[in-house]
């Protein structure tokens, strides 16, 4: 591959000869002729003087002494070679083309082209999976679910009945979309009559969940992730809730009932967001923060439990560390005070 | 159906003529003449007044100046409409009659009548499925295990070896039920040792366990999810706890090893509950809580980490917001004395 | 069973007739001739002056007035008694011998001796899989997979392509080893690209993870869980994190990318530690903590969001709930200060 090709799929500029070939990839001490390699780390300059690679991808900045090498320029060196390393040695399919003979699909079951099923898949009455969608080992696929073009759904996911995921969604193992909401009335016995939740999960295009995510399904309507949206590990996802495009939630959060989520907001892990509250776009929540209050002012960083903006947190907690002197002094100048007062 | 009827079934009181038929249901805005509808947020009641429908489903206090509308009064309008929305189309059944050819199901396992079996259920030695149970599809029933009449588990689901189910139980996707509890003894060398977990889980009747919960099995003797609890999502249950009748826990909530939680508590998520503990009857627990300590009287609410009662650490919020200001005011107070003791 | 044999086998030291045989065991209160029993509980000291057992295991200084019987000293007799129960009545092996004729066994896997494979397993291409292994009912073995000696897999177990899992590892149901780290590169758009995650996950010998456990794949290199570690349930492993030797975690932690915690360390649950940290070797977390700095000293105590040194966090607590009353005296005392500055 030419350098200029591999520079254009990972979105690197070229610096130097253009027309270089690259034929393989390695660590900068390691590369060889043909080889590419990437300066992320200060540390591994050294190597960067003696490097036999070809190529060697580094930052927009990176002032170089070097003028026999060709140099690839890329905001983060690091994730730009991971790219260029997935382009020059593709990772295994995560399933092997073809419907596995000992999965179980219902007749009723509507399959695209290309799609691949593995074993032990349920795929159950009315399922519409379209052209290209790989269905991994032991996923079961409930009735009248929509599945879009490319979609991936790893081993052990649980789609329940009627809940419709978009095009190129990608669902780690374990993971549940449309387990029951979590409503009871209470009666006045003590016992909780159960809210039949009869909504469904919408999972629009481009959203990845990471494994072991619970969303549940609206009582009535629908909880909705927005296009774009990527959720790690153990993410709680109540009914009704609906996460805004573009924005990331990262491991162990949940978002009660109800709540709405704006646009390309940034939530840290075990963050708690209560139901029935509005968080507005752009807005990022810092790591185990408790939401009480509905955030209206976009653009604004929060934290604390429960949360305050994070200027305000960051004072109150440098007050927090003071406390326990600034009360010893206080009660210095108690004494003080009282001597200055009886003596008059 | 007669409106009287239905009534019945959502438990509402009617006021007009209780003779109406209804044959549907619809939005306020659309919902025309034989159909019910509901008005329980204010922002609709000026569909109200032009509505064609020939029942409206509102709270017990409304005041209506239409004559000609059937009224169903009802504690929670919306909650009454969701069980009217299941009395006139029933949600789909979770799975389909029979036990599927590509369920595995051990020749000592004992199976009741009007069972349902998924594909993919492995059913082992000995387990005995009560009258009605419906077993989704892959999931996992291990030896000896006991499920009561007309549960339901979900797909994915795990019940280790052993433990016991009783009726009316609802188990949500992923959820596993028996893992061992988490108890080593440490060595000298730094290593651990398993210390064996022998005892079992019981899961009384009328519990419903979300998905992608750990219920533990005891160390001995029995871990306690008792009589008409409710729990959300991917919850933590150690070993040897007793959850107490009727208690609710949300989502993503932990109970530490051999606590015992009393009856109709309500526990908020991500709360935490330190192992060996109390809890008393009716206690309240507010979301991101710690309780470290045993709460003894019943029907408190607390909150914090770690758990105080919510009036103390409201008050302690409320202080701790003041308190960079108050540094400063004491900060100049020193001065002010400093100078006014100098000057003698 | 002579007594002295049973004593070896659980770790305690015979006080008494070494020689006495045992065939049962028994609650205090009920064990008879023959049979042993343990008194760990006070309360129970009664039932020692009486009981009719054989033996009894006690702590390490307990006295006794009775010389008939012969006592097992052991420095927890619970779980010496747990152990001893476990010798006396195996538990049931958690799968059968031999594979399972239900399970999908690719043709290029290769399977070690005795191994046991439950119902409805995959094990794709290329794994390996050692000697004496046991993969339970539903869980599935990606390709390039290899799995040492007498490890136990339990049902609806994921581990994705490449992983590593070493000798006499215990992996509980619902875990996925090896699902993508959660990486994405924000564009200028707002939407995010998927940074290709082509590491794996490495979990070494003795190693035990609890259920519905979430551990990524690295990046580039390895995720790795040393020999000996300890996970309870529902924990997040980040892509590259490291986890030491011997270190065990409790329920519901996450630990965030690229993190190394030391070993011997004790992470108690929900607790949350960032990115790119390093936590020196002996370090104890307790409950809810949030880790957000690198801590470099070994052996201390840590607690708080953000997570101070165990005595400082006490400070602080201390000081918070003195708080309301000071601002109070506080204010009292600047109207005092007045006062005496106005007069003057």
């Amino acid at each position: 591959m030419k350098v200029s090709d591999l520079a254009g799929l990972i979105g690197a500029s070229v610096d130097g000869n253009a027309e270089v070939e690259i034929s393989g990839i390695g660590k900068i001490e390691d590369a060889g002729p043909g080889e590419i390699t990437f300066l992320a780390n200060p540390k591994y300059q050294k190597y960067f003087d003696t490097t036999k690679a070809s190529a060697v991808i580094v930052s927009e900045n990176f002032k170089s002494k070097r003028s026999d090498l060709t140099l690839l320029r890329a905001k983060d060196p690091y994730v730009a070679f991971v790219f260029a390393l997935k382009t020059m040695i593709p990772p295994p399919e995560p399933l092997s083309a073809g419907v596995n003979p000992v999965a179980y699909i219902s007749p009723k079951a509507v399959l695209g082209k290309d799609v691949r099923i593995g074993a032990f898949v349920c795929i159950l009455d009315n399922a519409r999976i379209a052209d290209g969608v790989k269905i991994s080992h032991s996923s079961v696929i409930g009735e009248d679910v929509e599945i879009g073009e490319n979609s991936l759904i790893y081993p052990n996911v649980t789609v329940y009945q009627g809940c419709k995921i978009g095009k190129n969604v990608t669902i780690h193992s374990g993971t549940v979309i449309g387990s029951d909401g979590f409503g009871f009335a209470p009666q006045k016995d003590g016992t909780y009559e159960k809210i039949p939740q009869l909504g469904i999960v919408v999972i629009e295009d481009n959203v990845e969940i990471g494994s072991n995510c619970s969303i549940d399904r609206a009582t009535l309507g629908e909880t909705r992730i927005c296009r774009g949206v990527k959720l790690d590990n153990l993410i709680q996802i109540a009914h009704n809730v609906v996460v805004g495009e573009n924005t990331v939630i990262a491991a162990q959060s949940g978002i009660a009932g109800s709540s709405k989520i704006g646009k390309n907001c940034v939530v840290a892990g075990q963050v708690a967001i209560v139901g029935h509250l509005e968080i507005a776009d752009n807005t990022t929540i810092a790591g185990k923060t408790g939401v009480s209050k509905s955030i209206k002012e976009p653009g604004k960083i929060f934290f604390g439990i429960p949360a305050k903006e994070m200027r305000e947190a960051r004072r109150i907690e440098g007050a927090m560390r003071m406390l326990p002197k600034i009360i010893e002094e206080f009660t210095e100048l108690q004494h003080k005070i009282e001597k200055l007062t009886s003596k008059e």
